[in-house]
C-alpha cells in the first residue's frame, strides 16, 4: 500500500502508546476495513513534523479484499492527514523495509528575511542569505559508499553506520526556497536533518566548502552542525526493484536496477 | 504594507465581531507596535479560507516608525498564519483599493482520485479527469470588459457587474495540479470560484467549450456552474503603478501601463 500523509498533524509514524501517530491511525482504518486486527510494516519511519508523499506499507490480512476497496475503505476512516494512493496483493516474501533499494527525501528552506505564512508546514526557515551552490558542491563529498557516523542521532539503533548515498542535490526552487534533494539505500535517524543543518553553515559562509566532507571523514556527531527542524522534511518514498511491479512512484529507475 | 496569509486559520479578511479575521489580528498587531489605534483598508477582501501571497493594506499612524520596526514589530505579534513581507512610507492619497490597477488570483485544484492529505490546505479536489486544454479555451470566452452576472455571488455588493478580465490561464502543473490564473482589473464577489465551478464542467466533458462564451452573455447566475471551495484560491496580489514606487511584486508590468 502506498500512502501520503500530513506529519504536521502526528508524533511520528511509530505508534508510540501516547498521542496520534500515522501508524496507529492507519492500522486502525485497516482493521475496520478487514474487521480483523491489521499490523502494518513501513518502507522508512518517520519523525513527528516529517510529511511523506509515498510511504509504502505491507501487511498480512486474513480477509480477501479488492484493492480498490482497501483503497476506498481505508481513506474513508482514516484522518484527513492520510490518503492511501494505491494498494496491490504482494507474495509473501515481499517486506516494505527489507525489499526497499533506495529512499528519496527532500528537505525545503525559505530563504527570505520574513517568516512562512503561506506552507509554513511544510518548510524551515533560513533568514541569513544561503549560496546554494556552495552548499550543492559540499554535499557531493557524501556521495557512494560511507560511514556517516558524524551525522547519526545519538538515539540511533541502526547496527552499523555505513550508507550508500545514491544522489544529493541542492538547488533553488520558485518562491525563495532551497530544496536538498537526497537518495541513498537506507538513513540513519536524523541523518539528513543534520546533514542539512551542516550544510546551511557552508550556505552561510561560515564553513568552507570542503569542511563537508572533513566531518564525513572525522565521524564525530559532536563536530557537525545542528539538527535542521522537522517541518522542512519530505519522505518521498522507498524504491523497488521492478520486478515487484509496485506502481512507478515506488519503483526503481532502471538505471538504478544494479546498484547495491 | 505587503503581507501573506494562510487563510484556512481565518474566517476571512474581515473583522465581523466574530471569530478570527485577517483584519483584527493585523491591527491589533500594528495598534501594539503604534502604540493607539490603527485601522487598515485592504486592496483586495478574501473569504474565509482564501489565501493571499501579497495583500497590499495601508494606513494612517501618528508616530513615526522605520519601514523595519513596522515589520519586525508586527511579525513578532501576528499569528503564525499572517507575515509582513514590506512596508513603505506613501503620499496621502495613496488608497491600497482604489489604487490597484489589477488583482491576480491563483485557483489550483488537485485532479485524481484520491483526495489530497499534503497541501490540502491550499488544494480544492477534482476526483474526476479534467481536459485542462478544453478549460483555458472555453476561459478565453471572459477575456476583456464584461458584465460578469452570470459568475456574481447573490451577495455581491458591487454597484455595477462590469469588470475588465486581462488574462485567464489554465494549465496543469506538476503532482497533478490543474491550476487556473487569472487576472483583472477587479473581481465581484465569489466571481473567480464561480467561474472555476463552470470551467469544471466544461473540464469534465459535461459542458461544451462555448458554454462558459454562452454563460457570460446570459448573465443568469443560476444557469453556471456551484461555487468552487474557498481552499484552492490564492490571492497573489494587486498591482499599481509603477509610479507609486511600491516593490516588484505588487507594481502592474510595463505592459499594462496603458491599461484602463
Amino acid at each position: 500500500m502506498g500512502l501520503e500523509y500530513d506529519g504536521g498533524d502526528f508524533l511520528g509514524w511509530q505508534r508510540l502508546g501516547h498521542g496520534a501517530s500515522v501508524q496507529a491511525s492507519l492500522e486502525e482504518a485497516l482493521s475496520s476495513v478487514a474487521a480483523s486486527p491489521v499490523q502494518v510494516q513501513c518502507a522508512g519511519r518517520t519523525d513527528s513534523g516529517v510529511h511523506a508523499r509515498c510511504q509504502v506499507v505491507h501487511f498480512d490480512a486474513t480477509v480477501e479484499r479488492s484493492a480498490r476497496s482497501w483503497v476506498l475503505g481505508t481513506n474513508s476512516r482514516t484522518p484527513k492527514a492520510i490518503a492511501v494512493h494505491w494498494a496491490q496483493p504482494m507474495p509473501d516474501r515481499f517486506h516494505a523495509r527489507y525489499a526497499a533499494r533506495a529512499r528519496r527525501y527532500v528537505y525545503r528552506l525559505l530563504n527570505r528575511p520574513i517568516r512562512p505564512a503561506l506552507n509554513r508546514q511544510y518548510l524551515s526557515w533560513e533568514p541569513r542569505p544561503l549560496n546554494a551552490s556552495a552548499m550543492h558542491r559540499a554535499a557531493q563529498a557524501l556521495l557512494g559508499e560511507h560511514d556517516f557516523s558524524a551525522f547519526r542521532a545519538q538515539a540511533c539503533q541502526a547496527t552499523h553506520a555505513r550508507r550508500n548515498l545514491h544522489m544529493i542535490e541542492v538547488r533553488r526552487e520558485p518562491d525563495e526556497v532551497v530544496a536538498i534533494d537526497v537518495q541513498a539505500n537506507a538513513f540513519l535517524h536524523h541523518m539528513i536533518r543534520n546533514i542539512v543543518g551542516s550544510l546551511i553553515l557552508v550556505g552561510r559562509g561560515e564553513r568552507p566548502e570542503d569542511w563537508i566532507g572533513g566531518l564525513l571523514d572525522g565521524r564525530r556527531r559532536e563536530l557537525a552542525g545542528p539538527t535542521a527542524p522537522a517541518a522542512g522534511l519530505t519522505f518521498i518514498g522507498p524504491m523497488y526493484p521492478a520486478s515487484w511491479g509496485l506502481p512507478a512512484e515506488a519503483t526503481l529507475p532502471p538505471a538504478w536496477e544494479t546498484g547495491e
